[in-house]
């Protein structure tokens, strides 16, 4: 299995490369379990989604801490069978998921966002969850999306994808458990999401 | 049929929001022919592959004329089976598909890029094509994958996705052939985008 996300963070202040690179240090946790490469588009994190959601949310939350309004593109992606096994992405939730149900599931991705830890940054986020490589791709997508009504950190369903709002801390939890509890364990899954704090406009 | 995108600039400048704006003003040609609808997230444009690709098109086009570094992201999906049939997204060229080789459609594609209008803006952009629903997914990622390193736009493969660079007319129609020519004319395919002008960063 190889896990791993494509990261851009867009602060949008004349003062971005500041905003970045401050960003950025709130990575210095994970650099001994995640591999991590920037080039002038955007960060590629290789690693287990604990820490590979951990260091996203950091990240997005140290910037949502400014004033300015900030946003973020992630792609996240598992299984891709075009990529190589790696170790380090090794996960007991997408081992132990393989034998239950869907229910069973929800159940436990509900539980996650309620521990979810409170980092007192309130963001927007939306969403995609893409299930590659099968048939009946669309029945874990609506499962996942009943999770998501129950998640409490719904906002909206909007063409093509689902809005989140809420504190970072369960926001990420979410995405995580979207991520890692729908479509199959061994499965090709892949997430196209932004974030989005301290926005001017009109809040939806 | 349905095929849309969720669109969302963002110039890294503080003078943000007038950049937007100016933007926009890019797509009043298109008014007529696509479904335009914005929130404090993202702007919605529903229609045919034409205009739609267009739109976007000259959307960033107008904003990296501009000296600021300025990237969009782009959600785009067609057939997507929880979406309503909408008329107005009719495509020929995706009609047509449906009756040729791989092979074939590669030549289209390369030959339509070949035909692209020169802007005059260059523009990096790297994307993920998803095709959903089926079994044997990665065969037409394979094949958009050759097309896309024959296209003149090609820059590298990277982890998740491919990255292009060249003119915003020639990348935008690459872009418009993966989404149109590879995976089933009557299936549900998705591309995440990103493009980005004028970054300081080194460039890759």
């Amino acid at each position: 299995m190889f896990i791993g996300a494509q990261v851009s963070l867009y602060p949008m202040t004349s003062d971005f490369i500041d905003v970045i690179f401050s960003g950025l240090e709130a990575l210095t946790p994970y650099k001994s379990d995640l591999r991590i490469e920037t080039d002038d588009m955007s960060t590629l994190m290789v690693g287990a989604p604990g820490p590979l959601l951990d260091a996203i949310r950091d990240l997005f939350a140290a910037a949502a801490r400014r004033p300015e309004h900030v946003t973020m593109h992630v792609t996240l992606s598992r299984g891709c069978p075009g990529e190589p096994d790696d170790p380090s992405c090794h996960c007991e939730t997408l081992t132990r998921a393989q034998d239950l149900s869907l229910a069973e599931r929800q159940v436990l991705a509900r539980e996650a966002v309620a521990d979810a830890p409170d980092l007192g940054v309130e963001i927007d986020l939306q969403f995609s969850l893409y299930v590659l490589g099968q048939d009946r791709h669309m029945d874990e997508i609506y499962g996942c999306i009943d999770f998501l009504k129950a998640s409490g950190t719904f906002l909206k369903s909007k063409n093509f994808c689902t809005r989140l709002r809420g504190d970072a801390g369960a926001v990420f939890e979410t995405l995580r458990q979207a991520f890692l509890r729908f479509g199959p364990a061994e499965g090709h899954v892949t997430i196209d999401m932004t974030a989005s704090a301290n926005s001017p406009s009109p809040r939806a």
